[in-house]
C-alpha cells in the first residue's frame, strides 16, 4: 500500500525523520507492504512539493541547498497546499509558539479537515487544544499520534495498547532533561542553581533562554498530554499547578541528602489533578534517574507501578517514535482497507 | 465476537485471570465487541466442561468446590478434549517440569495441532522448544502468546511493537525477584546469603526449594524467551551460560560498595550469547533496582537505552498480561475475520 506523507518543518527531528525512513523503507515494504512516499517537504519559507515522491537521498544531500532543487516553490504555506495534494498522512515537526500553539496548530487543523491522518512531535497544540484537535481527529475518522511529544522514543502513550488487562490510575514523571541534568549535578557536586543551569547550558543540554524548562513548562506541557491519553482526561496546560527549580539551594538538597531522600522535579497526575513541582524521593525509589533521562511511573490497578525510562529528547530519539507511529498507521489504514 | 477459552491450570495465575476476566467481560464486550466465553477449565483431575459457557460467578463462588459442579467430570485430560470442544484460545498456566516442559508442552503442542490460539504463562515450553511450538505456530495459522512467561504484567515482548521505528541490538534485565531480593537484603544490611534467604522464604518470596531461583536458572529460562522474541534468535536454555548467586559472600559486596558499585544478578542477551551471571553495576545505574523487582534494559540503535521496571511476579500481574495477550488476540481476529 502507498502512504503519502507530507512533512511540515525539517530541522532536526524532520531531517532525522527523513533519515531513518530513507534508512528502513525497504524493510518497511519487505515486511508490512508499505511503501511511504514523502510528496511535500514545507519549511518556513517554501516548500518542496513533488507528487511521485521526493528522492530522499537527493532531499538529504547535505551539499545541495534544498532551495535549489527544481521542484522548490518559494513561499508557499501547508496551510494552502493540504487540500490540495494527495496526502495521507501529514508529519508535524515545526517549532511552537507555547502560548498559541502556532503554526502547528493550524497545520494539523488544516490537515484534519482534509481526512488526512496526523504524527505530530509539537507539543504545543496538544497541551492547549487537546479536546479541539481529538474532537476533529474522530469528526473526520483520522488517526491522530504524537509519541515524540513526551518522552521521545520512549512508549509513554503507545504503552497503553499493552497494558489492556490492566488499568492505568496515576501517573508520576521526570519529563524535562534539562531540569532533571541540573539537579543531578546540584546533587551529585553540591554546586548551586546557577553554576549548574550554566553547564547545562554549555553542554547544549539547556536553551540559551530556559525559562520554559527550569520553570516547569515544558514539564508540565508534556504531563498534560500523557495524562489526557493515558487517564483519558481533558485538562489543558492552564490546569496545572506549576513550581520550578530555580529556587531550589545547595542546602535544601544537602538537607534532603542526610535524611536519604533527593529533590526530584516530577510531574504528578492523580486525582484528577496536575501538579509539577519539585519533590522529595526516596534514593532508592525507580525515580531517582540521573542526568538528561526521563522517567514515567504508571500505577496500575493490578501489578502495581510499571516504570519507563529512557532519553527524552534527540533527534533521532524523536524520529523514532515518529518512524514508528507512521508503520502502525500504516498497519491500521491496511486492515481497515 | 465470540471468543471460546480453554484454561489449563486453576492454580494462582489461572485463577487471577479468572477474576480479571469477570471484572472486565462487560466492558471488553461493550469497548471491544468481543465476548469472552469460557467453556472449559481443566485441573490436573479433571475439568469442568460446558460448550455454552461456565458461569465465573459460579466458578469463582470460594465457599464451592469446583468438583462438586454438575458439569465436572473427574479423569479427563486435555490432551483427549481439545479436538472435540469449539475452543478458540487455550490458556496454559499449569506449572512446568524444567527439563521436559511437560504437561505445558504437549498442551501447546495439541492446542496448535487443532488451529487453536496459545497464551502461555509456562516457561518451560519457550526456553526448551521455543523453535518447534513457534514453527508448529506458523503453519497452523495460530497466535501464540506468552507476555505473562517473563516479567508478569511489565510489557517485556509486546514492546516490540511499540519500537518499530526503532532497533533493538542487546539486553540487559533482572528477571528474578527472588534474587534480587536476596542480593539486595545482603547490600542493605550486610547480612550474609543464608540469612537473606531465609528471610526471602519467610516472606514467601522464596521457594522452599529454591535452587531454580539462587542457581540462575529461572532467570536463564526468561532471559531465553526475551532474546528469542526480541532479538529473533532460536536459542534454548542449554544456549546460556549460567551462574547463580548462592557464592556470594558479604565480603565481596562490600568491596563493591566502597567503590560505588553494587552486585546484580544480571541477565544479558548481546553478540548471539546469552549469559546469566553476577556483575558489578555503578550504583547510579538506572539497572540497580532494590526489592523483587524485576528490570529490563533494551540497547536500541536509535535511542540509547530503554527501560523497563515492574513487579516480575504475582497472580493479579500474571494474570492481567494474560488477559492483555487475550484481548490483542480477539482484536487480531476481528480484524482478519
Amino acid at each position: 500500500m502507498d502512504v503519502k506523507i507530507c512533512l511540515i518543518g525539517m530541522g532536526v527531528v524532520g531531517t532525522s525523520f527523513l533519515q531513518l525512513l530513507k534508512e528502513k523503507e525497504e524493510f518497511f515494504e519487505r515486511k508490512f507492504d508499505l511503501n511511504f512516499i514523502v510528496n511535500s517537504v514545507f519549511e518556513i519559507d517554501g516548500a518542496l512539493i513533488k507528487e511521485d515522491g521526493i528522492d530522499l537521498k537527493e532531499l538529504l544531500n547535505k551539499n545541495k541547498n534544498i532551495r535549489n532543487l527544481p521542484y522548490w516553490k518559494n513561499g508557499v504555506k501547508p496551510i494552502d497546499f493540504m487540500s490540495k495534494l494527495a496526502i495521507n498522512v501529514c508529519i508535524e515537526t515545526t517549532p511552537t509558539n507555547h502560548k498559541t500553539g502556532e503554526p502547528g496548530l493550524s497545520h494539523i487543523i488544516e490537515a484534519l479537515k482534509n481526512q488526512i491522518d496526523v504524527i505530530s512531535s509539537n507539543k504545543g497544540p496538544f497541551y492547549l487544544e487537546y479536546e479541539k484537535i481529538k474532537n476533529l481527529a474522530k469528526e473526520n475518522n483520522c488517526i491522530l499520534k504524537y509519541e515524540a511529544t513526551v518522552a521521545s522514543s520512549v512508549p509513554t502513550l503507545s504503552i497503553r495498547k499493552n497494558l489492556i488487562g490492566n488499568e492505568i490510575l496515576s501517573i508520576k514523571a521526570i519529563l524535562n532533561g534539562t531540569n532533571n541534568y541540573i539537579l543531578s549535578r546540584m546533587t551529585a557536586e553540591n554546586v548551586n542553581f546557577a553554576f549548574a543551569l550554566n553547564e547545562a547550558q554549555e553542554f547544549g543540554y539547556a536553551e540559551t533562554d530556559p525559562t520554559l524548562d527550569i520553570e516547569g513548562y515544558d514539564a508540565a506541557g508534556k504531563l498534560v498530554i500523557i495524562a489526557n491519553d493515558l487517564l483519558g482526561w481533558s485538562k489543558s496546560i492552564n490546569d496545572v499547578k506549576i513550581e520550578g527549580i530555580s529556587k531550589i539551594t545547595p542546602q535544601a538538597i544537602e538537607l534532603a541528602k542526610s535524611e536519604d531522600y533527593v529533590i526530584k522535579h516530577l510531574g504528578i497526575a492523580e486525582s484528577n489533578e496536575l501538579i509539577v513541582e519539585p519533590v522529595l524521593i526516596e534514593k532508592s525509589s525507580p525515580l531517582n534517574i540521573n542526568g538528561t533521562l526521563n522517567v514515567i511511573e504508571l500505577q496500575t490497578k493490578y501489578a502495581g507501578p510499571i516504570i519507563l525510562i529512557g532519553r527524552g529528547a534527540g533527534g533521532f530519539e524523536a524520529g523514532s517514535a515518529i518512524i514508528n507511529d507512521l508503520v502502525n498507521i500504516g498497519i491500521k489504514r491496511q486492515t481497515k482497507s
